[in-house]
């Protein structure tokens, strides 16, 4: 198995009661959540609550899924501000923009600063999606699909050690595992992968299968338009904002994804026998 | 069954694929996601991603656990405000706040809009949690937990319709139900139940059981606070902020609450046998 970063857990002490066996006082393996702050151009934007580890990609994603910056060039510097407490160190990233992204960057987020896509926002014209429609020539078997659940899992340390996070993992339209990120907020797990894809160059990622751990909401959605992600495939439920920006953007849209069965909600073409 | 409010669901068409089972071309339920734009005195000041129902209380429960009111007669009145197309203004609400809250209230949602409890902050200092350790003399009975995850169930009427929304449940120490509310954002249904509560004149909520039907982070142990709750229990893992933070205030916090096992993370004390 693979392990996950040393500071995305925590040990700590749980009775556990259960029937039949005897009461247990024991230590157990708690996935962290701590908040990270943004700050750019030296002025606080933002505090996302996020498992550590991969700082720097959840601040790369976070900042593309936002439209705050197009490229891995738009981030002249991201480092850990000195003069800070080691503790609290840590928990804060400073970013420097290119000068023509610096303004928009710090006032957008000013105004809608926001780790989930939505809350954070002030007015609903704010949400408005940019993005273009997808014309993604992707086909992806039923059998691949349905085998992606159990490698995700698989692919999966911190929630094998914790059981408290999700994740966000990126395949091949032949099912191969190509990268995986966890974290206590899905919107956080999506935009580390976001961040590594755009660091490594794979962005747009019109050849990707995105497979996410939990339901589909707006936010999820949002962020794969923004990387050209031609198909969400979840285990859980998708919300109605989901199904509709889905549609909208002619991304395909699997719900319920299950060893033996799956529920296809928009763009269903690309779905084969 | 309960019905859960009409605006909490849509008909989508779907296509079920399962093994050895022709393709289907359904209607299927799904859960609603809209954009609630909350004005105070005029101005927006955040958008919540909400299912729609129990606006009133979802906004009246958000001010609450944001600190922006104390009281329900903070509130001087919450309309959907006139001259908007019908389809925005059933996604607007209009508070008006009495002259002691109102400034405090808009300049503080200014500055750290949030529908779940951090993002949206901008800076960690922000993140202080305002409220008293719990000195709350009550005891529960191992059974009757166990028993709570299945009476918080058959208790959602739209989880039972879609599978895509979470719950937060309110029970008294001996296990009766007394209220629960649906949501697609765990911590929406957490402020809907609060804003219901305090409503009801409930508030403090010091012997009452909270169960809610997903994980536990930061933002949901932050709430519970501020509704002076004992006891927190979770179907899922809680996590390291969730546990430090019940750990401060004295709350009881059980997590992967199943009816033959569950594991007590703070505060054991408070359950007994």
């Amino acid at each position: 198995m693979n392990l996950p970063p040393d500071e995305a857990t925590v040990s700590s002490r749980v009775q556990t009661f259960a029937d039949g066996t005897p009461d247990r006082d024991r230590i157990d393996c708690i996935a962290v959540e701590a908040p990270l702050e943004v700050r750019i151009g030296g002025k606080p934007v933002t505090v996302l609550m996020r498992t550590p580890g991969h700082d720097e990609e959840l601040v790369r994603g976070f900042l593309f899924s936002e439209g705050i910056i197009a490229r891995p060039g738009d981030i002249v510097s991201m480092e850990r501000p000195a003069g800070l407490a080691d503790a609290q160190r840590g928990n804060v990233i400073a970013v420097q923009l290119v000068p023509s992204r610096a303004g928009l960057g710090t006032d957008r987020l000013f105004y809608s600063s926001s780790s989930c896509g939505a809350c954070g926002k002030k007015t609903i014209a704010s949400l408005e999606v940019r993005g273009t429609v997808s014309d993604s020539p992707l086909r992806v078997q039923r059998h691949v699909l349905a085998g992606l659940p159990g490698r995700l899992k698989s692919a999966q340390p911190t929630f094998a050690m914790t059981g408290g996070v999700h994740a966000s993992g990126l395949f091949t339209a032949h099912g191969e595992f190509v990268a995986v990120r966890e974290d206590v907020g899905r919107h956080n797990a999506l935009d580390k992968l976001i961040g590594w894809a755009l660091a490594a160059g794979k962005i747009p990622l019109a050849d990707h299968i995105l497979l996410v751990s939990g339901r589909v909401s707006y936010e999820l959605v949002q962020k794969a338009v923004v990387a050209s992600l031609p198909l969400i495939a979840a285990v859980g439920a998708p919300s109605s904002l989901a199904i509709e920006l889905a549609e909208r953007f002619n991304i395909t849209l699997v719900g319920f994804l299950r060893s033996d069965t799956m529920n296809v909600y928009a763009a269903a073409s690309r779905v084969l026998g």
